[in-house]
């Protein structure tokens, strides 16, 4: 398995599986002089964990993240931080369980091509690496992120924006940022998110699962952030999200809208006010030229619902490659996207502070006298 | 500027912009032994050649590929493949229009981004770097990466979805490649071309612009490639297909559908027919865990209506900061959806070849006995 | 911090500093299928480990490792392998130690370069990550490194070749391995280890220290590893090596000698036995042209005498930009020559598999018929 | 062939070969705003460039660069700088001579290496991509980079400092400055400078090749480059120096030397001067921990002699697999130490340019009140 690290200068690599014995993160590109402690990484962990409420799997994860190093007396000293979680619900009745299907195709999950690129040996259980656990490092790495982007007044808020075709409201950031937590379903419409909830135990019950959309907004993120060519901030962004296990699209401002549009609907109109420029719509989600425009970076994922499902499938034995039957999956989670915002705006957040490093050493190369600030 | 690179093993760097004398391309991990010709790689060019329709930007390049470096009596010798593309049509005249509005923000372009994050000295002609012009490079390079595809019978075929709201009918991938040339906007179904030729056309009498849906499949793609954490291939791909100019969404298989559909509906359920598993439905996008399943890889990009349009817009003067006009402008694509066909085939490819390389060197040295092969 | 990760595919990343609770290292690229257990690494580290002879610091680190991910039932499961070695010798009156003196720079150490990187908050204790305990990821990773290469048969073996102007005569490749671990210096020829040890004690209790020279030799490498341009197979070693802490240079095969060579001198003679190629000299250190020629690749580096001296210095108070004075420091190594061989043998181990993928990956695209193999 | 770019966010690209159409070079990270023409380039070549003195290889090349990419109306604009040199002195007779020896081995040279990887499409015609024209790219990014460097009062200077076991005297810096043009051997020292001289072209008569030693210094690099852990700036210099064709080995300071010192002279002991840091010895080669400490970078590469002899050599028929001999040759460089300087003073620069950005942006995003600066 190659790319298991993660950005060019601020740049995580992380380790661990399902039922292995813990996640590891590696967080290069760290800072000096930052005061830090595993209550701030814990408080976006906890916002990920699984088993709090009936929309989740019943995995019982404490996910209790120890840094082991980069420190020095509560401050980091630059060196990158080491992070550590322990996987502490792996019993021996699921391992087996795990073992009696692992020739079998879960349809929606991974271990057929896992078992293509990896053969025998590939880790049927729990879905190893393929398994959301993997998000935890995203989320621990991100939270560390958001802490330097607090430093520049950068806040990174994501939140369920539809869940099976039901859709929150538009909402100003503040409102959403304030009822965020309010909801096991991260949806800041209240009214919505009880429709949402509502509608996903109904589906859990006839044994289905829902998928829906998150959406992330970046405010204060200052504008010349990404660079022009192949590494535009929308796309290393894009990488990262898609890389989120169950993420199968993504969109910026308008988006797929765009598509139905004119130039001279799609064009955000600028205008200068009190010595700043601003502009009357965002369609482009704050990016210009793969570049920030010192507007909100507005961007939208889709989530499957989960494949798990307790209803039995067609499949196939992939060792004895023959068609054959996968019975109802209990331990599940009706929906993933709840617990799936904290992990995108990790993501968001990590390349965002390492597109500053970036463009703040360029710069500083450049050494240009800037003639304004957006 | 960073990021003139795309790719880990195989990889294109490319230089140039909209007015400089020439676009260069060096395209490295080139395997030794091809027979090529500039005329390879010419064809895709001429696809995606502007002032060939009245579709098309008036602008006339033709866009002629010298390949410099990398060959030997007319095959590669394994040294990166280096081409060059003079541009031709950059007289003074557009030049000096081009100066005349360098000072404001043609609203939807990226001077405004560049102007903060290079100072007075950025590129304001012709949108400089930010120009379509940079995808010649990609277009070059994907021509390459396709004829290296074409020996593992691997075909990468794109053509427009949509356009403004009038769709293309599903058909089947022969007839989409036996169309795909027919009309200059790049759609299969012909009736659904005229249609969308037609509206673009009254949209241009409007003097205003559409976008689109480019819709790309690479059929005969090997199960197995794609990283399993951050590098997955649907990942990637999305990195270097968000980096074109104008994409402002992408989304794999059922996409952003998948928000409103239950587990049961997205999983696509496989089956074993003479030995080779299938599937029922491709909602994955042929990218199971970030991994390719042996489907067809389908995905859908989304390009913005062109920013310049020939409508008179309220604006900003970026130096002065104050509010201004900008006045119609003539020289423009009324859409580019058919042009960036081409450039979209071509990231998909030269991802492709990335990840054939890095998966192929992992099992080398892992040496899997693979049990079977989708 | 950055650049805590090494290689492209086949790649280390880690963290750990010398006074922090863990080192962590997470190791890329592995391949599934591999039998490892947490002995097969520890051998390696407990060659590394301090406080086992009078040559060593007297630290007391019991270096146990243990893999906490990438493993199924004793397998690796080709997901990133995840190793953890906690520090148990840290006691408060070390630290109170260090901090007496963290203002001062000691000669020859890091902490000057490390307070105007990182300021106040820099890490004055134990020398941080700028001490040799960051070489116990080097290890562990070699370890496990040099286990894929046993499966090709190519075996990486260092040696201290010099030490304080005292020379380990030639010796054949194999009594070389057999004498190795004989000593404590890693020296084969037991003669000279014996001097090498006695000198060493000598200056010792003149409270100095000294520098040597260490001879690493992998046999076996296959023809072919090595990329033409700048990742040469011999500039990612030396980048690799160059950065061990002390290693002050790097040579191949003949090197430094070549600048009294002649031409007719330096050439390797090749000659065809057997149907094999062979040469009759290896002044190149079975490099040419950046690609391996088949041969032993042979190298060396200098290893600087420890920079902790248990005789005063003058110095400087860094914070106080004044001159001072340093007194003697007890606790150090009188040599590292003995515990860097394996750490030698661990960076040149980690690039040889990452070039293996490499070059793999390449050919297999390329999908050369091979006429000949060296 | 992988590995045509150098450089983490300063980075160069590029192609070519000896008997290719064209060199061409991308040059990634400039920034705006910087006045260059042609002639700033061109003047590093010259010094690179053949044909010039009977120490060089007779081979004519006018080296002719052209930037035809990255600039508007004499300035940078921050897009990537394309720069690309036409080969001109290759003639059909060249051609024919090579291709009746390609199926030899010229020892010492990597066509063996070559055929092994990329079989028989591998370039037999001058020494293809593995020819020291490979390095006019180096020295126009070089020369660019140089450009930057004096903006900050960094310059770079090499010299040759031994040749066949002549050596300069030491001498101070500005005298090697201004000396380093006055021969044709660029060593600064002009004495040794003829003696060095009169023994090449005695060497060369003899049909023979001479190789040595060049010494660079880069005075005023500030304190606090580099990266502690894989990238020290040590390393990512050796990297880049040991990639350069006939490099075969690399030291800093005193380098090694180093393996007969104690630690107490090996140790440079600091003392503060009028508000200044200083040492009062450079063993060290200005690198601490990785890191620069401000006082001057200096390191040594040795050059093996040309492989290229006019004496007749035994070797092998690599595709008949079988002993024969090479007839002397007659085209060639009695010794490339004169040419190879400028060669390693662009690769030294670039290398700073590069870590200039990294430590930079790291910085930028830390924001520490730096205490001092050395």
């Amino acid at each position: 398995m190659l790319g298991n690290t993660f950005g060019r200068l601020f740049r995580i690599t992380s380790c661990g599986e399902s039922y292995g014995d813990a996640m590891m993160i590696i967080l290069d590109g760290m800072p000096a002089g930052i005061r830090i402690t595993d209550a701030d990484v814990q408080k976006d962990l906890d916002r990920r964990r699984p088993g709090t409420s009936p929309l989740d799997s019943p995995r019982q994860e404490t996910d209790q993240v120890k840094i082991v190093s980069g420190m020095l007396e509560g401050c980091t000293t630059g060196a990158p931080l080491g992070m550590i979680i322990y996987n502490v619900d792996r019993h021996q009745i699921h391992v087996d369980q795990y073992r009696q299907k692992k020739d079998l195709h879960r349809p929606g999950h991974a271990e057929l091509t896992y078992y293509v690129k990896y053969g025998d040996s590939f880790d049927w259980c729990g879905a190893g690496r393929a398994s959301g656990r993997e998000t935890v490092g995203r989320v621990a790495a991100g939270a560390v992120a958001k802490l330097l982007l607090a430093r520049e007044s950068i806040e990174v808020v994501g939140y369920v924006k539809e869940l099976y075709g039901i859709k929150s409201r538009p909402m100003p950031f503040d409102q959403i940022k304030a009822n965020l937590l309010k909801t096991k379903i991260s949806c800041p419409d209240l009214e919505a998110a009880q429709k949402m909830i509502e509608a996903t135990l109904k589906v859990k019950e006839e044994g289905d699962t829902v998928g829906g959309i998150i959406e992330v907004i970046a405010r204060g993120v200052p504008a010349g952030l990404g660079e022009p060519a192949y590494d535009k901030i929308s796309a290393t962004i894009a990488h990262g999200l898609m890389s989120i296990p169950a993420v199968k699209g993504i969109e910026f401002g308008a988006g797929f809208e765009l598509a139905r549009m004119k130039g001279s609907q799609a064009n955000d109109i600028p205008y200068v006010e009190n010595g700043k420029i601003k502009f009357r719509t965002n369609h482009a989600g704050g990016v210009l030229g793969g570049i920030t425009n010192g507007d909100d970076l507005v961007l939208r994922v889709v989530v499957k619902p989960t494949s798990t499902i307790s209803i039995p499938q067609e499949t196939i034995n992939m060792v004895k490659m023959e068609n054959t039957k996968l019975a109802a999956i209990t331990r599940r989670d009706p929906t993933i996207c709840g617990r799936a915002v904290v992990v995108c705006e990790a993501v968001v957040a990590i390349c965002i502070v390492d597109h500053l490093m970036m463009a703040r050493g360029y710069e500083a190369v450049q050494k240009l006298d800037k003639p304004f600030k957006i």
